[in-house]
């Protein structure tokens, strides 16, 4: 007997919330993929209950390396968003007891720490992590235009703008999204999150919904450039769409390739209907 | 007949908002120098009323001029809080007329540009303009700690994070101020300010009056790098005080000789009454 390749194994699927853990698992199943989705509780949504699953805890480690054993997982994707726990609130099952001296480290740091920390924690135990983009490369931002609307030179400015931002701030683990409108920074996102960013913007611009002026800026979401490709890359989707609009901005613009569209579709479609742009440029020369 | 030297002339005193204005001309007077403060409408305080005044709006750029010429005054200092005027309800006067191309120039740049036109039309005028800190230096801050409290060394850390952010982002005209806590970056201010960027990170600390969680992290101000050191220096005050405790920090790190104090007495013994230290440090070693 030999031993399967990976693409013959079941990808896990390691899921916190919003659409993209079913976006992964269709474009698996597509692929003539088996997956079984590993839910996180209080953030993946119960949506992940239609395909073969599994529920854990923040902080169950034990049960989640013995789910992906149990099931053939050789292959494991990270994706979906999930707050940072407070790590008084979590509890550790026996699997993690050995770890907690590293998990207590790995809570001193920043993010970025926190995720790389957890990816070589499942990797010690014999698993791949693999980027959603490997396995779902059609949710990956492109290069250029995806709506019909694309951006004017002052706007493609604010882009890049934007995208610089995002550069010079990767070693301090803050920032995958702004928001630069007219050749100035209007917010520079932290852990509120890009809606409540934009929400912010859309107050510090005076929007309305029946705002009459001429739509400029845009949000702009990147990468950190020192952050591992294969988790947390940024997201943008409907409601993305809805807020950046809300705002007065022009459109959003992305890194090419490195951030994730969550229910495409509908995403571009709104953008079409409202008129604003969804437009991938390449990462900062420096980054 | 002889040209009176500078210091015996009048110290012109172009007032914006906030107790600045008021601190910067009796600091002149107690240096047996005469004044004439013109208040900025809509932003300065009737306060300014106490000493010989004049008003202007936003635009009137040939009144200053004359206001300045009629008062004796080479020397001018640019002090207080302004909202950047909306360029489209600002009404230019005969004497700003034939800036209008240089203004509209102005207009499309960020703050500092901005700032930067307004003290070069000002010198091309024929007046010096003089940072309020060279003629109230017990207005700008200082080396270590204005409070009993002294930040413990992970503070001093947040401190230093902070300070970093401010220096990275000096090319973008965006942010003289930065909250850190644990190590890691809780907000960017934008145009929205201060205050509102502390009442953010009470929110997202979810930070009550009743809280019992030990403090920790700190507010940082600090001038952008390339900033012009005469105006526009980060202020803090008694509100920031008030609002940086209020968001569970530890306390305030402000870079040394580089930033006001307003109400100086006031704002320290408010920090001392809660506990909160108001602490010094050289700017970044890049910058």
């Amino acid at each position: 007997m030999t031993t399967p390749a990976a693409s013959q194994t079941t990808l896990g699927i390691l899921a916190g919330g919003g659409a993209l853990p079913i976006s992964v698992a269709e474009a698996a199943l597509a692929a003539k993929r088996r997956v079984h989705i590993i839910g996180l509780r209080g953030a993946a949504s119960t949506d992940i209950e239609r395909f073969p699953h599994s529920w854990v805890k923040m902080g169950e480690f034990g049960r989640l390396i013995a789910t992906l054993t149990e099931n053939n997982c050789k292959e494991v994707v990270i994706i979906g968003s999930a707050k940072r726990p407070e790590f008084a609130d979590v509890r550790f099952d026996f699997g993690a007891l050995k770890s907690i001296p590293y998990f207590v480290k790995l809570a001193l740091g920043g993010d970025d720490h926190l995720l790389s920390g957890v990816i070589r924690l499942i990797e010690d135990n014999g698993f791949s992590v693999l980027g959603a983009g490997e396995v779902a490369p059609s949710l990956l931002s492109p290069s250029g235009a995806l709506t019909l609307r694309k951006p004017k030179d002052s706007e493609l400015e604010d882009i890049r703008i934007g995208r610089d931002v995002i550069a010079v701030l990767g070693p301090f683990d803050v920032g995958q999204a702004v928001v630069a409108a007219d050749r100035r920074v209007l917010a520079i996102e932290g852990p509120e999150g890009t809606d409540a960013m934009l929400d912010r913007s859309r107050h510090l611009r005076g929007w309305t919904d029946d705002s009459r002026r001429k739509r400029s800026g845009a949000l702009v979401k990147a990468p950190k450039p020192s952050q591992d490709r294969r988790v947390d890359l940024p997201t943008i989707g409907p409601e993305t769409v809805r807020r950046a609009a809300a705002a007065g901005l022009a459109g959003i613009g992305v890194a090419t390739g490195d951030v994730l569209i969550a229910e495409k579709r509908q995403t571009i479609t709104l953008a079409d209907k409202i008129g604003i742009f969804i437009f991938g440029v390449a990462a900062a020369p420096d980054a």
